[in-house]
């Protein structure tokens, strides 16, 4: 039932390992996030068109995980597809836009389109390119789950024994296939036999501090505390937090990194402090042909988002609860752009990069 | 049944002026502010210690507010001491002490019982100190609304129309007597005609900005939308947000600001993006005797408002939901100090003061 390990450590839940995202014959199986902390369930996606649902409701979400969640779509998408050569193309293109249309910001979810759409189209018949479809969705899903371990050796070597470290959403192994990007270094480093603490922004509006990173940490048994995100630059100023590690859903070619919504505001208050502030991130999360944050689409989403928070009731009911009056309206922009100079380093799983020297770098993503 | 009308404007609910707290007989009462926006009730506290409480848990909140509560829950206890001296003064004494010990950050809280015990001092009798108690205590909250409307009028110079601005928190007339700090340049610049637009951060985790500034912009016809604490900064650096205007809970005499957890990062923020930064307050939230922020003591309240967000179900029922997972804890400031660099100039009754020219104009208290 689950996905073969392809790594030397991996995620447990309750003593058994999970990937975020896996693909069963024709369908896509995923932890259903939403659901977190309170419930730990599987949602099964029977075709592309729910795998494309479950991606815009963020059913899965996080970089990484749109993106194996988007490859495994496309991979659907090649099975549903008719077995004529025309129909085929036509099918996998509209599924492409479908799948596309879900979310804007994440350059992985873009990334895993076009390396399936690239292996469809160097194939031979149909039914090569269902093969080819597969295999390239589960060789990226793999190569992300890769990605997030060697960033985790890497960045560990930045976590000193007792540091005390802020993250901002979740950017762990459920935003990734495994291991994660931001945390990855953390859970390397608390396996290595170092002792570190991290303060969580709980990340308002949809709480995935709160309700991922937190259970994230607790599974690892990683001493946190949750913290109101106001609370972040409080505890900057008054010396209780080391360094910064984010991830990023888009790091455009200049440097700048759209992430989850409030990183911006850690990351000046940060430079403010001279805290180093780091973004973690595989190198397929760079978009080359993204020359600046200001080339970057930031998603707006439904005010519900700000208006309600979602939780669990003293019945054991997960429900929302609405804090604004009724007559009142809010905005939501679910991600913001941190400008490089911000940003101390960005940990790939290639190696540690100044934000600056991608340009002259070129990591080959 | 409501307080007589000091002011030449009042804030209304449902076409009758409330104030926020008041004195009738020997009873305090005060709106029950966790109960908005969902329900409009009034408290009812029998006597001092009564009163207390609802100032320790926040039935009654904000600066203003709270030094009104504690001039009224001092009177309380003046009218219940015995009419026998020594008895008199040891009953006063410990009824300080008791409402001293509610909340640690406020200045006015301080501010109030200091003018009650004073008044106290100067009676011939314990007949006249009741008296004189309670005539004080109404003056305090007279004072305060009076304040507030100076300090609308002084700061709607500031608003241009057509302005965007973002506040954090809630400083309007519900944490103060009446009008406000931060939110009555706002009133007082629409009842002059002027369009603004108010971004209001919903100020995790009690989110005194989505329940209660949301609730006071929207009876008073001010357009605005609730963000996430998270967004403000995403604002001011896309060039959406012109000005910032936060209250503040303690100014000491260096100017450095002590307000809701939050206030420092959208300070630092502010700075960032060259926009302009004011704290509105009536002098007697200034405390010439802290010499600077260093010296404030920033009180940390339960975890649980941070694991927790309260909240209006479907059922119409305001309930509790907890986000964070049930093995995770949590840290709790309830403000932050925004050192003086940080703030364009501080708006009080008596006039606008740049930070650093407290201590040469000594602005008197």
């Amino acid at each position: 039932m689950f996905s073969v390990h392809t790594v030397e450590y991996d995620m447990d839940v309750h003593g058994k390992h999970y990937r975020t995202v896996w693909m069963e014959g024709m369908a896509v199986k995923m932890i259903d996030q939403p659901l977190l902390p309170h419930r730990f369930e599987i949602a099964e996606l029977a075709d592309h068109k729910a795998t494309a649902g479950a991606i815009a409701n963020m059913t899965v979400r996080g970089a990484g995980a749109i993106g194996a969640a988007a490859g495994y779509a496309m991979a659907q998408a090649a099975l549903e597809a008719p077995d004529e050569s025309d129909g085929f193309k036509r099918y996998i293109s509209l599924a492409a836009d479908t799948i596309r249309d879900t979310r804007p910001t994440a350059r992985d979810l873009f990334y895993a389109i076009e390396k399936v759409l690239e292996a469809v189209d160097g194939a031979d018949s149909p039914a090569d390119a269902k093969d080819a479809a597969v295999r390239t969705a589960k060789a990226l899903a793999d190569e992300n789950a890769r990605a997030g371990e060697e960033i985790g050796k890497i960045g560990a070597e930045l976590l000193k024994d007792g540091m005390r470290i802020l993250t901002h959403c979740n950017a762990g192994w459920l935003a990734f296939v495994d291991w994660g990007s931001a945390l990855a270094p953390i859970y390397a480093a608390k396996r290595q036999g170092k002792k570190v603490f991290v303060f969580v922004d709980e990340t308002r509006p949809r709480c995935q501090g709160a309700r991922l990173t937190a259970w994230e940490l607790a599974g690892e048994g990683v001493e946190h505390a949750v913290i109101a995100d106001n609370a972040a630059g409080h505890y900057m100023r008054t010396g209780e937090i080391d360094l910064v590690i984010v991830g990023s859903d888009r790091i455009a070619a200049n440097g700048d990194v759209a992430n989850k919504i409030g990183t911006y505001e850690k990351a000046v208050v940060a430079k403010e402090n001279n805290i180093p502030f780091y973004v973690a991130a595989p190198t397929s999360t760079i978009d080359m042909k993204c020359a600046s944050g200001d080339d970057i689409t930031i998603e707006e989403r439904s005010d519900d988002e700000v208006l309600y928070t979602r939780g669990l009731d003293d019945s054991g009911q997960v429900v929302r609860v609405r804090t604004a009056p009724e007559g009142s309206s809010g905005r939501n922009p679910a991600f913001d752009v941190t400008p490089a100079r911000y940003v101390t380093a960005i940990i790939t799983e290639k190696g540690i990069f100044e934000p600056g020297t991608i340009l002259r770098e070129s990591p080959p993503s």
